[in-house]
C-alpha cells in the first residue's frame, strides 16, 4: 500500500533542499528534488552532495516503511556510495530506492536518480541500520 | 603555500548548506560547516546527505588545488563512498582532504570529518576527474 | 550477439579460483564460479574477496564487449564497491552485469551475485577506464 | 601486543591466494601477499580481486583482535569499498589495515596496499560486523 507519511513534519534538510518524497511501500520510496538554483555547483548543474542526500534519504526510507498508523521508523546510514553517471541537465531530480536485503539490525538498498527525461544521473548503495 | 580561493564566488550549494574552505595547499584541502539548523534531520543531527557533500567537496578541492594567480580547475566526482562512524554532537564539522593518487585524467582521494572536540564523524573516499 | 572469447587464455586469477564467462554481449555479461574448497573462508563459506573477484570482473567485461573478430579490450578498475547481502550456502556462484553509463574514457557498472537457488549474495558497482 | 594466530589454521582461500599475516595489534592487522602467478590479470598484474581480498581481510582482523589464547572471533563484512590508485608492479603487496570506529555490533576499517618500494597500489575501506 502507498502512502506518504504526511502527518510528519520534513526534516530541516530535507527543506533545505527541496525535497519530498512521492511514494512510499514495502521495501521502496521514491523522492523528488527540483533543480533549484540553491542546490547547484559552480558549473551550474545540481552538486553531487545533492545527489548523495537524495539517495541517502531514499534508499533508508525505502527501508523503513511504515504502515499508516504504525510509528516511523529511522535509519542509520552506515555506508554510503554514489556513482555519477552523467551531468543532470533536466529540472527534476527523480530518486527511485529499494531495500535489497538484510537481516534483523541492518539492510541494504539501491537507488537510481533519473531527471524527467529519463537520464540516469546517479547510482547509490548503501548499508543501513534501524534505530 | 596556503591560499584561499577568496575573490572566487562560492557555489549555491555551498551557500546553501553554509561551508566553506579554510585550508588549501598542493593535494590538501580542509573546509568547515557549522552544525545550523538547515542541515539537521529528524533526530535533530546533521544530515548524513551534509556530511557526505562536505566530504566530496573537500576531496574535489583537494585534488585541485590552484597557486595563487593560476586559473581554477574543476573536479567531477565519478564516485563518492562515505563511512558514517558517529553522531556529529558537536557544533562545527571538519573537513580535512587530500589527494592519494591518480593519474592524467583522474585523481583519488580520502577526506575525514571532525567535529570540534575531535570526534571521527566520518570518513570518505572518491575518485574524481579533472575537467 | 552472444559469444565467448573461447580462443583467449582465461587469466591466471581466473583458472586460480575457477569462474569462467557464460555470456556477453554489449553492455552484458555473466560468468559462474563453482563453490570450491579453494575459495572458503575459516566459516566455510565463499570468502568475500571471492566475491569482489566475481563481481569485478563481471563488471569488467560488461563494459569490454567486443564483437568476434574484434580486438579484446581491457578494463581498469577505478573503484569498486560491493554489498555482502546473504551467505552464500549454495554450490555455484552466478554474477551478472552491466554496463550502466559512462563515456569515452570511463564507464561505470553493476553486477549482482546469486546462488543456484536464485539468492541474492552480494551487489556490486565500480568505474572503470578503458585501455 | 603483537602476537599472531599461529595455532589457528589459515582459510582455504588465504592458501589459495597466498597471503598470510604478519602483524596484529589491538585494532590493526597487517597482511602480505607475494605476487605469485596464480594471483595475476591478463595484463600481468595482480587482480584487482587479489587487492580487493587482502584489503577485506586485512580490515576485517583489524576489528577482531584476539589476545594470546582469548577465543578468536570473525568478522561479517557488510560493505567493502576499494580504490585502485596504481598498478602492482613489485613482488610483495604489503596491506596495513586499522579499525576506524563503530560500535558494539558493527565496526568501520580502512586498509591500504602497498608494493615492497613503497608505491601506495589501492585503499579500502569497509563496514563490518561482529559474529
Amino acid at each position: 500500500m502507498t502512502h506518504l507519511p504526511l502527518n510528519d513534519s520534513p526534516s530541516a534538510m530535507q527543506q533545505t533542499l527541496g525535497y519530498r518524497m512521492t511514494s512510499w511501500t514495502p521495501d521502496h520510496a521514491a523522492f523528488e528534488m527540483p533543480v533549484s538554483p540553491e542546490i547547484l555547483n559552480r558549473a551550474g548543474i545540481p552538486h553531487g552532495g545533492a545527489l548523495a542526500t537524495l539517495l541517502d534519504t531514499t534508499m533508508g526510507n525505502a527501508g523503513c516503511y511504515s504502515a499508516p498508523g504504525e510509528p516511523l521508523h529511522n535509519a542509520l546510514t552506515l555506508t554510503l556510495n554514489v556513482s555519477y553517471l552523467a551531468q543532470a541537465r533536466g529540472k527534476l531530480l527523480i530518486a527511485k530506492g529499494r531495500r535489497t536485503g538484510g537481516g534483523r539490525s541492518t539492510f541494504f538498498a539501491e537507488a537510481t536518480v533519473e531527471d524527467e527525461t529519463g537520464v540516469l544521473i546517479a547510482t547509490g548503495s548503501g548499508a543501513f541500520r534501524w534505530r
